[in-house]
């Protein structure tokens, strides 16, 4: 089946790390190149045909007017096995971080969550094969390209993927609005793969019985949750900031201590 | 202007926070009544006409399909004064915590980065009259209702706005991607305003002037910037641990202090 994905930074990103998917380019009629130099030159390299076409053409197959003037038809979504993602977090020497989004079905959050992760340095995605937003073009464009960077599994077992993940030592984290344990409180200095749910439902309860702990991010006002990829973004980042040696790590005394990421 | 509110979330808090501006409910027909109950009860005690219609009209007024069956009719979204602002802060008794948002042009980035200002306990926004989003239908969905419980004010000028509440004690802490102080090594232990810029062009040059400093929140991954409304929560995250007694506050040398929140 062939996707469409639009936009500059998404396209640009795909010609530069995934261009094996990419059949084909087109371009509005009479747009402005400049901005698009880069973006020629690597299909000119990659043999990647490039046609023309009228803007309102561009929208029918983007199925949106906000493609800036060019799109990209791609083959399927290249995802990552398991394997592949620990083998990667292996060869770094760092603490894991993984993210497994359960049945998060808003592209938009999924995409988000997707660049906050590659931003974060994140080692792969794990998302399930069913009642689950896949890699759209919605997401790769929501996720700014993160999703050609980030190595994204699909399985069809969370539950399982998550045993055998703590086999390997990795820790499961459940994100929980009544999670019994506030992230401040949480010790974050392992191995950690990361479980964020779909906003309605949160985590499935199958999942969630894989979880080592649920931790649940202190809230003050009317509004009871957060968004999804908001969560999954808060959780990331208290992972990532006790691992920072001197960077407010500290251990459940309250005492600071070096992280050793 | 008569604007269009939809989603039963946003109308139920609408009733119970700000029924004034309501001027009719419509629902569509046959929908079932269950989940309406609340509602119904609301309107009928404030005494808010309801009128059933077919799922298409309401379709048509809502401009989208996922109206969930209900939509409201609602006069101008009442903004509050920046003086109501800050003596709502002044009457709890709290370290102040106020959210600018500098022209952020995505309603979904404004109404998420609104309702993770109230989960948070922030006690005003602010948003700019001229080239930003408003508070529109878009924005109330998004803020899942908290743009009824958290005050909004919006001022035709951000910088004068920012002036008037350093005068009051208040330090502003500008995100900037290439903000020189880690937010990590940021103070923040004062009377904070934290600025959100827009996501492409950052925050304005002469708002940026304002600010007493600029944070960054460090990146690892290729992806270099994160969304407006994710990197305004992670900076609001911040600010809340950093005044809890305890937990993993830290002066500069990195030992921990207790907060005084």
């Amino acid at each position: 089946m062939i996707h469409i994905i639009h936009g500059i930074h998404p396209i640009h990103q795909a010609l530069k790390i995934h261009p094996s998917p990419i059949r084909g380019i087109t371009i509005s009629r009479g747009r402005d190149r400049g901005s698009l130099a880069e973006i020629l030159r690597l299909a000119k390299e990659r043999a990647i045909s490039v046609q023309w076409a009228d803007r309102r053409e561009l929208t029918r197959m983007a199925k949106t007017a906000s493609h800036q003037g060019i799109v990209a038809h791609m083959g399927e979504f290249r995802y990552a096995e398991i394997d592949e993602i620990v083998q990667r977090w292996e060869s770094t020497g760092e603490k894991a971080l993984f993210l497994i989004v359960d049945c998060v079905e808003d592209p938009g959050n999924l995409g988000g969550l997707i660049r906050t992760a590659n931003a974060f340095g994140v080692h792969g995605v794990v998302i399930p094969k069913d009642r689950a937003t896949t890699i759209t073009p919605v997401v790769i464009k929501a996720s700014v390209g993160a999703a050609f960077h980030t190595p994204i599994a699909r399985v069809t077992n969370i539950a399982a993927c998550l045993e055998y993940l703590k086999k390997r030592g990795v820790w499961v984290l459940g994100a929980e609005a009544e999670g019994q344990c506030p992230i401040y409180d949480c010790d974050l200095d392992a191995d950690l793969a990361i479980v964020i749910g779909s906003e309605g439902r949160g985590i499935r309860p199958l999942v969630k019985r894989k979880c080592d702990f649920l931790a649940s991010i202190p809230l003050r006002g009317e509004v009871t949750s957060l968004n999804a990829s908001v969560a999954g973004a808060l959780i990331l980042y208290e992972a990532l900031r006790r691992r920072l040696p001197g960077k407010g790590s500290h251990d459940k005394a309250g005492n600071p201590r070096k992280g050793d990421f």
